[in-house]
């Protein structure tokens, strides 16, 4: 019997975080007051966030501890297992060794639960009794909405009204922990009904959410925000998948040549990789790459610059790729992808060229997806199978030159709440959007310009 | 830190599944031919299951082994994890201890996976080309169009037309893994025409669509077909959950006084119990309790005796607990519970006063359900829930009694392909249905009287 794969113990998840700010040969730009313009301090971000968090947003120690009741709630479904994709490999007729880590077995079904659990905790440690937050297909909400059981947290989701009428499983996940879920825009925000009085059929979008969940916060004594992805604390909590990775490969005798992660706000790209990029920075050889839709490519397609993280412009400006805040995208499946911009770490990182990064059109995806789902068996997240799409290529390449490297992907999430998208897919109603230069372009232009 | 699950490794799967034909007190009568009304021999079952299934249906060897094919894709999620459910017990203030095997890791999301493969595989073995199968809920579907993909299969699913039309999700995910599913009664089958000519608007049970698919299998010479539940060899295959968890209890040092499962057709409570069950016939103290809905209560209230299999008296007579071959219960959203019959080796072992049996109203369950999501996180199956509901009766009783008993129960599994009858219960749309006792008394007395 061949070995499938690599399971740890509780008493082997990570006892520290792993923050590669100690490491970069560059540090990001600081994040600026998007009224100064002038480098935010704690007290600017207290207002929404715990100073713990926030503190680590800055931290620039490698390692931070773990607390015991962040373990304990990670211990419900981590560490997460470390596959061999033998059935995948012998499809594709590849000499390459095709390695997923799957961190779909969440309750949350995604990876985003492991920063919504130390996110709530630090919040309840603060005294918070609400956290306001967005979500575009759901995971992430449904992820808080987890966490938020766990600590006592009242939640409410502001969720992007073309995936809360499209993914009611999503939602439903939500309410079924307690959580409030409202479409966004909403009328409960000045920056929800500002849309709404020019569109009242705006579909939402997950910059137009986040605004409203800022203003929630802002405006709420009891309440903080909490975002999923994209900023510094978020990416270092999701480092637990590649910390246990290295521990994975040790045990397989095994080590990857080349590591992939769909990229969206980057936080999963981020968390698998960087513990990789440590050893890339001191000296060993390997690839890493991001993998983002065609029709939303931040880091293939997008500037390297200061923007903001939300439409309405409430939130601080961050040095990253972008494509615009007013960028929408076209209404893909892999909604978590959805992201007009990325990670300051990861995006600064991809400036150094530790980073490579790729895009994919969404029927190529979905081919991938397919036959990941009938050789390993394990449905697919659409965001997950972009990595998916690059393994495949990355292990065809191997194939034509004859090369026998260890490749490994996070499957970040499973599909089986994104089923009707598979249901269209096989229905042939899934189609390529064109790349939608004219409306990055104009977006890009009416960046704020800063030296 | 608390441990708070025992996970094992690939070597750990079962090497051989546990016949309980070798230890019973008192064997099942033997299955009776549907027209001859004497015992069927194997000849009778080879028209629609290959000869290595048959020999397993009436085998009374203790041990048999598991083919290495099997092992392999057991391996994709197996050995399932035993949880302790420590936020469970601090929930109810109770000093029992509450552990749960975990089945909705499998990538069909329940248990049922299990025999899906063992069977796909006998049935590659012996050169079929097709399966046919029926489906109520459609875990059982799910399990054996996965099996399919393994072994080049083609999996044809008689669907129950209510859940074909309300669980789109179960339907879609056996279609992107390459089944062909039918709403039952169809147009494609002389037992589905009669039904619909009776009632074009028939929603189906699971009794037509069984007779659907042997009807299928039986008129088709490369067409086999494939139960999910209720059959020896079933039963047999679901004993690697009991097995595995034994090897975890000794691990954890503990033993369990309490074993607990929802109970259908019988294979997922056979499958956790009897290898405990084992350990009680050799004069262990335990109980093992099998859970079933109110509205379909078979062990409960129904009568030991030969029935039919199927709505249409296709299959054998089997010696079981039924409340009629022809009883169409409510339609609960625990729709794997909704069988008229149960295994006959689950019902001679309850006949025989090793297993205790017990019925629950769905509202109830379903609270159980929100419980148990709000402190463990994972969403659970409906059918599953009705062991959480029983597991968390007899931890109250212990704190009562202040006696600290080990309790556990298989979480079956997952309820994220259910969603909207969370959000029916949510919404207050879930009532208990009255007990169907003429229903059920006219279905009995319609049953054949067989010395």
């Amino acid at each position: 019997m061949k070995r499938t794969k690599i399971v740890l113990e509780d008493k082997d998840i990570p006892a520290k975080w792993y923050n590669i700010m100690a490491d970069m040969p560059n540090l990001p730009k600081p994040p600026l007051h998007p009224g100064t313009r002038k480098p935010v301090g704690p007290d600017d971000l207290s207002t929404i966030f715990p100073m713990a968090l926030i503190e680590q947003e800055v931290s620039q120690e490698r390692w931070i501890t773990i607390p015991d009741e962040v373990l304990d709630c990670y211990a419900l479904w981590r560490p997460s297992p470390l596959y061999r994709a033998h059935r995948l490999e012998k499809a594709l007729a590849t000499p390459a060794r095709i390695y997923y880590k799957y961190e779909g077995v969440s309750p949350a079904g995604s990876h985003k639960a492991n920063t919504s659990i130390p996110q709530a905790y630090y919040n309840k440690q603060a005294g918070v009794r609400r956290i306001a937050t967005e979500t575009g297909a759901g995971q992430w909400g449904a992820a808080i909405s987890l966490a938020g059981v766990f600590f006592g947290l009242e939640i409410t989701v502001y969720m992007v009204r073309v995936s809360y009428n499209q993914k009611p499983y999503r939602r439903i996940s939500m309410e079924t922990w307690g959580a409030t879920v409202h479409p966004s825009p909403s009328n409960l925000t000045n920056a929800g009904r500002a849309i709404l009085d020019k569109d009242p059929d705006s579909h939402g979008s997950l910059g137009i959410a986040i605004s409203e969940a800022v203003e929630d916060a802002a405006t709420h004594k009891d309440t903080n925000y909490a975002l999923g992805s994209v900023l510094n604390h978020v990416v270092l909590h999701q480092t637990v998948i590649g910390l246990e990775l290295k521990k994975q490969f040790e045990i397989a005798g095994d080590y990857p040549d080349i590591v992939i992660a769909c990229c969206g706000g980057g936080s999963n790209l981020g968390g698998l990789s960087f513990p990789f990029l440590y050893d890339k920075i001191h000296g060993k050889e390997l690839r890493v790459i991001a993998v983002e839709p065609d029709s939303c490519p931040t880091l293939t397609k997008g500037q390297f610059r200061y923007d903001f993280g939300d439409t309405a412009g409430l939130t601080p400006l961050l040095m990253m790729y972008t494509l615009g805040h007013s960028f929408v995208p076209p209404g893909i499946h892999a909604g978590g992808l959805r992201y007009h911009a990325d990670s300051p770490l990861v995006s600064q990182l991809t400036h150094d060229g530790l980073i490579e990064a790729r895009s994919y059109p969404q029927t190529e995806v979905f081919n991938s997806a397919i036959l990941f789902a009938k050789t390993e068996g394990i449905i697919p997240a659409p965001e997950s199978s972009h990595a998916i799409k690059c393994a495949i290529d990355e292990a065809m390449r191997c194939r034509e030159e004859g090369k026998e490297k260890a490749i490994v992907f996070n499957l970040s999430g499973h599909g089986y709440l994104d089923l009707a998208a598979y249901a269209d897919f096989l229905d042939g109603k899934i189609i390529d959007s064109v790349y939608p230069a004219d409306k990055i372009n104009e977006a890009l232009r009416c960046l704020p310009i800063i030296d």
